[in-house]
């Protein structure tokens, strides 16, 4: 068993994986990272402003305690920059605040690594944090708030739906949920991607947007309220299934039926869900191919009939009262 | 006992205390508060930078569980704006990240309105923020990330200390400790004041500045680090005691030399400690007076002697050497 670290040994390690993996280090003259009482951010752009989120991982309630450390370490960081996405922001910079019940220099490493790896490719520089211990008996806890930059005027909000926008999500759902009904391992659920190229595309075509951590249903319910109390007109055989759901319908672990309800209500996805009008089809199709992602036409807005999602098959049939209304009790909530 | 909210009413009701209390909404064309993926910040001013610091707070560990709710919220927000204090930056925002047990309506309007209360009087605005649940037996976590604005290449950072430099301490220390290991309430520990309005000030004056939250003597090897290994010559009997110390020794409670090692070591006093030049002491007295400060001159630093203190009394004896070892090993560390 490796010698327990003391708090600032940790920020020691912290400071060397990050120069050992070329992060920017924040130490040119304008800037500073990791080591003082506050980071200093290097000035935005000009005409830019700064898009903040923050987001708080506990254990045993949003990670299982004997999940990789190399993949949580990128976790953490992912549901984070998943809001950024969201906005339609390039990321800058994060900090990592910690609560820990003890700190074990094999398993730092390997959650260092994981986050580091993904601070890198996002461009996302570790600039600051805290590590405090947590009782034997205690959940730990990571919290990471990250920061990126936006031109004004132009980020992806919450209340931008119009009456006759397209309503459209990335990828495939479902899978995330899926594995952790089963406690089964799956790619969604340990190593989510953020949907950043395509938040940065976005920023040009949609109309609103929002990421997609508590399940599809709640998210649209969010983008409805906030869009003024708009409903929402959904195809339910759109629904695009992750390749595990698809799979357990295929082997009759699942039924069709149940398959779409974990799609629509699972958590965890990290998926765009976004609106844009119907003259940007082409635009978006093309959007799709050169980045490699599915991104699948799943209803419309309507401006009729309040805050609501309307769900119908692709014949016109409406979808079953009984599977609605268990939807409406089924979307993620942290309590 | 009053009905448990869930996740989105609290979201409401930050929104709600923070509009009844008279913060700044975040609803201007050009920035974004609670509500979305991110908020977004207003531009900042022109040469202006951003300054960012987190702190988490756990239960058990940083404050006892039966705390005053009230005075709770006020210590989350005032140990991170004692940070911006320490680089003498402006406040402007910040988030906050809790894992909680559950959610108490009277608990969490107390605890809002001593936030917010601080917030409002700091002109920082709550601008976003998560919430999750604690398992029954999980120690209670909150996290707040704050921002603010400091002119570039103004910011007072740890390694700017200069051979000759006078070190400075404002207000008292030791009272904050001491009301721990007695278990007492005392002003100090539950509603620390954050050094803002000192912390501008010292932006002209202030070669190098900390806020004392680990220590005086651990913040002060912090600063002797950073600053390339210089040393400090300090004075003993110059330490400014709180009035709970003075008292207890008045008491009989503490020897003297007990007193100023609780005052040494004792961590939780978001005070400042900061270094200037000799020529500043006129300004940096006629400052104290101007803020109803109390700034006291503790020592000096010195080139030669490496990151290393060396304590003596007022009539240049040196301090007693069991004395100095045990204030070695007194430091607060979160594990």
């Amino acid at each position: 068993m490796a010698k327990p670290l003391g708090e600032f040994d940790f920020i020691d390690r912290f400071i060397k994986a990050q120069a050992a993996l070329g992060q920017p280090m924040y130490r040119r003259g304008d800037a500073l990272g990791i080591g003082d009482d506050c980071a200093l951010m290097p000035p935005l752009e000009a005409g830019e402003q700064l898009a903040v989120s923050t987001d708080m991982l506990v254990e045993g309630r949003h990670y299982f305690s004997d999940v990789d450390p190399k993949a949580l370490g990128h976790k953490v960081l992912a549901v984070n920059l998943s809001d950024l996405a969201a906005m339609g922001a390039r990321p800058l910079a994060f900090t990592l605040a910690a609560a820990l019940r003890g700190l074990d220099p094999t398993w730092l490493e390997a959650f260092l690594s994981g986050m580091l790896a993904l601070a890198r490719d996002a461009q996302c520089a570790l600039i600051g944090g805290d590590t405090t211990g947590m009782p034997a008996n205690g959940a730990q806890v990571f919290c990471v708030t990250v920061m990126g930059a936006v031109p004004m005027g132009q980020a992806l909000r919450r209340d931008g739906l119009c009456d006759g926008d397209d309503l459209w999500v990335s990828g495939s759902l479902g899978d995330a949920a899926f594995a952790v009904q089963h406690r089964r391992d799956d790619p969604k659920l340990l190593w989510p991607a953020p949907r950043i190229a395509l938040g940065l595309r976005l920023r040009s075509l949609a109309h609103a947007a929002i990421d997609i951590s508590d399940g599809l249903h709640a998210e649209i319910m969010h983008l409805l309220r906030a869009s003024g109390g708009v409903a929402a007109q959904l195809d339910w055989d759109s629904i695009p299934l992750g390749p595990r759901v698809q799979q357990a319908v295929r082997e009759g672990v699942l039924s069709a039926t149940q398959a779409t309800v974990i799609a629509v209500t699972g958590g965890d996805e990290y998926e765009l869900l976004f609106s844009a009008p119907p003259e940007c089809r082409t635009e978006i199709r093309d959007l799709a191919m050169q980045q490699g992602v599915a991104l699948t036409r799943i209803g419309e807005v309507r401006s009729a009939g309040g805050p609501s999602i309307h769900w119908h098959h692709h014949d016109g049939r409406r979808v079953d009262a009984g599977v609605v209304e268990a939807i409406g009790h089924g979307g993620f909530t942290h309590f």
